[in-house]
């Protein structure tokens, strides 16, 4: 009797404590600074030239006007304006033209989605923080071209000496043809090749040329102008000098050597003798090195060239680490040394000089998939005209299947996310009162997450959203101009995801903190049953992943809702939260390729009900082979849905029991981690929402369950400590 | 009280003469003949040469080997044996040079899917009554080419001559290739380009040459040798003097003027002067005829050109009725009249010479579609080189959209089959004792459709397969060796459709006449799950119709199930039971093309239960604008289910509600069509078969609506009594 009261007494004791320290934590880690980093670009803007191309030759476009002259638009001080300056200076030209305009583009040498701030070259000419393209003319006049859901924004960021274009509207002029009929005669036009793919610039190139314009590749104009800024406000960020790391075997499963083996075959069997690796996931997934030179992904700025024989990495000697450099065997590894089994160092600069040069008679360059962009122009323009040889990169599908070491890392960083998460979302439920916004939910859930063993970073800048908010597909809170309160009246919903050592994950909940109308049950509900749909689907390997994507929103198309995004996208394995080769969207009918056992994907639908609140509920699914060659889906995220916002009269009886199956995964999974971290609190919350859901029966009261499993999950709780006493 | 019991009394006996004449009908028609039709060919075959070509570059063919002699093999009165005289024989050759092999192809001029009697070809050298190419060696030797699905039943059917090769099969050789490889040296062959489209022909002269042979089109020979065939069992079927008549405005909705004009302004968008109009089904659908010159469509053998300024028709002058002649303005219509509201009809077989000489500068040559093979080889060779312009047929999309007289007509039809399909499943259950064979159920499919008004023939040749029949997705009945007697212990799946005046009907039910199993009704469950999955689905218009297949197929995957079918496909009005553009299949990934309004097409999911049972459904579905540019499905078809077989503890709320809807229009709008025509058995079949289904409860006796229904129905029945009394 005195031993039992004791343990209760403690194990009491012990529940407060956590829930104090948790709360401790949770203010402490609020006070530390957190950068909020700028959405994604959506791969749409890449389309523009095949729309342009196509469009011009039909019908005259409509060129936008320019804005009413305002002070930014002739200052000589800002940014465009020192740019106008050095487009007519010929120690910024270097040569004896000047130029008639520049293109200013958005990404890195590397075309990533998410270029570090050192290279955001676009942000510093036009205050621009998002993907897009940017033209200034010599004599007075500057666009900016952006996705269609970034147009408002964008204007509202962008000062009066700009106007802003939509990429994705093909009424819309493109960047050449604006440039063309702003410059109205023959003339020179400056641009970086080397932060843009071959498509874009040979297409802006083309167009340009038939009005008699040409498209100049000029790396150096910009970068010194940047270095030479006077306001310190303005200035060029340092570039990173993190060394990267080794991604150990317990992560890769497969060492660098033989995953060059894999990649040798594939450019053997293509006819070509050499490839240009440009893309810093696949550097990384191909080196089995992690670095820190991207917001939202632990990846390495480098270039490799893998021929037939040998192994050329471009990256400051720097910035490898010893064991790094001791796994790629970088000493005595000289040219024509006939050892392939280490890897040359070269000066990440000196790769544009080493192409032109290349011995091999046929060069793989990589082109663009949906979210990787493939080779830069500058690139594929350094390798010689018959040398080139374009292609997918063969890394895509090598990457994309999961071999077992990355699928057990991608299980751990789930389970890690998981804990975060409900967490997160178990102290969210008492703060209500504490007057949050949405970028102070933002916050709390970057340094939730950051409490995570193996943490490295966020994979995607966090978003929140309540209300209304919630109804725009692109919504971004910002500090200056929105940043809704959070209150209980509408829906809120969190887009997040972690980078750990193990894996990459990506989460997406809605919540409620008052009571939800029956619209917003509705709506959470369709969410969930297009949720179900993807996640019980089962098919033949031969069907096309992007063919999945009515299954998984008949149930909102059922109410009349499609939402324009994907349904889902490839994630990498500690790399990138998108990648390729699977994009799961009926509007991208070319998009062909199969799933396979190992592809890790998310399954993201959503409800905007226009402007009063929005529903969207993100997984990340693992695909997994069943027999008879059928594949399906089994969730690698495992964070409970919020039962308040389920209507259960609206599921069939193949849902429920597929949410149940969900929840006893939870339980199962997520539990015993919960109650060894001792997070007892978040434990009871967690079995909370994720009550057995049961089809309605009238001689039962409603809460039944609820309190069967509280009660139930204190038995448990006061075993678990029985055993730890 | 008297006059009631004098109406009860007399209702009764209306009940049982109604039941009489039914049985006497019955039997009567049955006495009838009726012809049976063979399968329409699948659009596979025409993959083959594609194939070849790949397989041929990479790896060395397996090629089929000769089966051992027999008798027939070196007959010289059998059809190959006349043919291998013919080969060698001036008169026939018509030219200096005679043939090393010789191709049988087996379509018309048309390239239609199901060709007349007196166009079988092939079925007259061979023996084989379905698709396929043969080719024929002078110096003995003989194979069959055929679709997968076929090869067992040509097997069985041709004699020990041949050898029956899988044309789907990449792994066996290919016509070009076998014959290549027998002949083994330089030489010429010969076919009938007339016969095969363009990509076959070409596909197969390509391959020949690499061998140093010559594909030689020869029109003459085989008809010759058919035409002086001494077998009067073999002789050549007279051609149809049957005339084609006007389809009036009431079924086509705009006058041929109109549908040319439509036309003109494709084809001068298409940047041609002219089009050729080969699809039998689209000089119907052009000119607003109807003939009986196929088996399963109501369609006349004729070629048109429309040219921006012209119509010219290829028919014998003797086809065409009085009223068509007139509606066609064909008296006084020359060349250069300027009159371009006339047609000028010529004799069918000038239409390759008219080619020769058109005065038109670029002439449209339909390409295939998946059931529309496109323009002949022989057609497409008589245009001079430079004025060949591929391209599908506009008339594809212009006719697959019904306007309101169509979609009338396709009402009007469907009812009229829901009153012949409910009338033979209401007397079937009564017929179980009497001995049916597959091939006896059949024929009362037949003849009790052919009772309905309008009706004009068949649109497919009435399938039928009980028990382990049914297991075959390709099974049919042949009198010879396989007729199943059909018994109560499996179920029996018939597939047939109507061809009537005002449209085109299709329908696929599967029955049991006993007790079913546990399997049968959860294969019947789920089949009628995966049609309520397209039936209720909704989606955008943007959508490929391709890519609903996995919508529809997932409850049949979830249970790893698969058909090796389309699970639909476009359906004309009053023409073929198949048509393009639409086929629903994920195989077939690159058919790209949307749903419109007023576009018809089925839905045929099936569970093959190999060796034991089939389950096949199959409804018409017309596709109909939802608010807020959505599409969605209403059924055309109006057949109940059976259920019997209906396991609802498996099907969901939606899918009940789905299937009380479907019922509730059966009963409004077959019901009072029954009623009118005095069919009160029918009518009571039809609303047992309707009965409401409710979610389970307990509390409920399960045969409960059941009961209220027939009471229901009595009540009905005696007030409708009443009414005419």
């Amino acid at each position: 009797m005195k031993m039992g009261d004791l343990k209760l007494c403690l194990f009491i004791a012990l529940v407060f404590v956590a829930a104090c320290s948790g709360a401790r934590n949770s203010k402490l880690l609020a006070a530390q600074t957190t950068t909020t980093m700028p959405p994604s670009p959506p791969p749409t803007v890449r389309t523009n030239i095949m729309v342009a191309t196509r469009q011009s030759s039909t019908q005259p476009m409509q060129l936008a006007t320019l804005p009413p002259p305002c002070p930014e638009a002739t200052s000589t001080v800002s940014p465009p304006g020192r740019l106008r300056a050095a487009m007519k200076n010929t120690s910024f030209t270097q040569m004896n033209a000047f130029f008639d305009a520049f293109l200013v583009f958005f990404s890195d040498e590397h075309l990533s989605e998410e270029p570090a701030p050192e290279e955001r070259r676009l942000e510093y000419i036009s205050g621009w923080d998002g993907a897009g393209t940017a033209a200034v003319l010599a004599e007075g006049g500057a666009a900016l071209w952006v996705p269609s859901g970034d147009v408002t924004r964008a204007k509202d960021t962008v000062s009066c000496a700009w106007i802003v274009l939509d990429a994705d509207d093909p009424s819309q002029p493109t960047v050449a043809e604006w440039v063309a009929d702003r410059i109205g005669r023959a003339g020179r036009v400056g641009g970086d090749a080397r932060l843009t793919s071959v498509l874009e610039w040979q297409g802006i190139s083309t167009v340009l040329q038939r009005s008699g314009l040409t498209l100049v590749h000029v790396p150096t104009l910009l970068d010194q102008l940047w270095a030479e800024e006077p306001d310190p406000a303005r200035r060029r960020p340092d570039f990173s000098r993190i060394v990267a790391n080794l991604h150990h075997m317990e992560y890769t499963g497969l060492q660098w050597r033989e995953k060059v083996a894999l990649l040798r075959r594939d450019i053997n069997m293509s006819g070509a003798e050499a490839m240009i690796v440009t893309a810093l996931d696949e550097v990384a997934w191909l080196l089995n090195v992690r670095g820190k030179d991207v917001p939202t992904a632990p990846l390495l700025k480098a270039f490799v060239i893998v021929s037939l024989t040998d192994v050329r990495v471009y990256a400051p000697p720097g910035k490898l680490s010893m064991p790094v450099r001791e796994a790629l065997s970088v000493y005595n590894c000289y040219p024509n040394s006939n050892n392939n089994n280490c890897t040359r160092v070269n000066e990440y600069t000196t790769i544009y000089s080493d192409l032109r040069r290349l011995t091999e008679s046929k060069v793989l360059i990589p082109t663009a998939g949906t979210f990787q962009r493939g080779a830069s122009a500058a690139i594929a323009m350094a390798v010689p005209q018959p040398k080139r040889m374009y292609q997918p990169s063969p890394i895509i599908y090598l990457k994309a299947q999961k071999n077992e070491a990355e699928v057990k890392g991608m299980h751990r960083a789930h389970l890690r996310d998981a804990v975060a998460m409900c967490t997160l979302l178990s102290y969210m439920e008492g703060m209500m009162k504490t007057g949050l916004t949405e970028l102070s939910v933002a916050m709390k859930v970057d340094v939730t997450r950051a409490t995570q063993a193996g943490y490295v970073g966020v994979s995607m800048a966090t978003r929140v959203a309540f209300g209304p908010s919630g109804a725009e597909p692109d919504y971004r809170a910002t500090n200056s101009t929105k940043n809704r309160r959070v209150f209980t009246n509408s829906t809120l919903v969190i887009r997040s995801g972690g980078q750990y050592d193990e894996g990459t994950t990506v989460v997406t909940r809605t919540l409620h903190y008052g009571a939800p109308t029956h619209q917003m049950r509705t709506a959470y509900t369709t969410v969930l049953r297009s949720l179900a749909a993807m996640s019980t689907l089962q098919m033949p390997s031969a069907l096309p992943a992007a063919h999945i994507d009515p299954v998984a929103r008949a149930p909102l198309w059922a109410a009349k809702q499609d939402y324009p995004h994907p349904t889902g996208h490839g994630v990498g394995a500690a790399l990138n939260r998108r990648e390729d080769p699977v994009v799961i969207d009926y509007r991208q009918d070319t998009n062909l390729h199969n799933f396979r056992e190992g592809y890790f994907i998310t399954s993201e639908p959503a409800w905007y009900e226009r402007a009063k609140f929005g529903v969207r509920l993100g997984n990340v699914l693992e695909v997994v082979l069943r027999p008879d060659g059928y594949l399906g889906f089994t969730e690698a995220t495992l964070l409970p849905f919020e039962p308040k916002l389920i209507d259960k009269k609206q599921l069939t009886e193949y849902e429920m029991k597929w949410i149940n199956a969900y929840n006893d995964r939870i339980r199962k999974i997520v539990g015993p981690e919960l109650q060894s971290q001792g997070l007892l609190d978040v434990y009871y919350w967690m079995t909370n929402k994720t009550v057995h859901i049961e089809p309605m029966k009238m001689n039962k009261p409603a809460n039944h369950g609820h309190i069967s499993v509280v009660s139930w999950s204190l038995v448990v709780g006061v075993v678990v400590f029985s055993v730890f006493a």
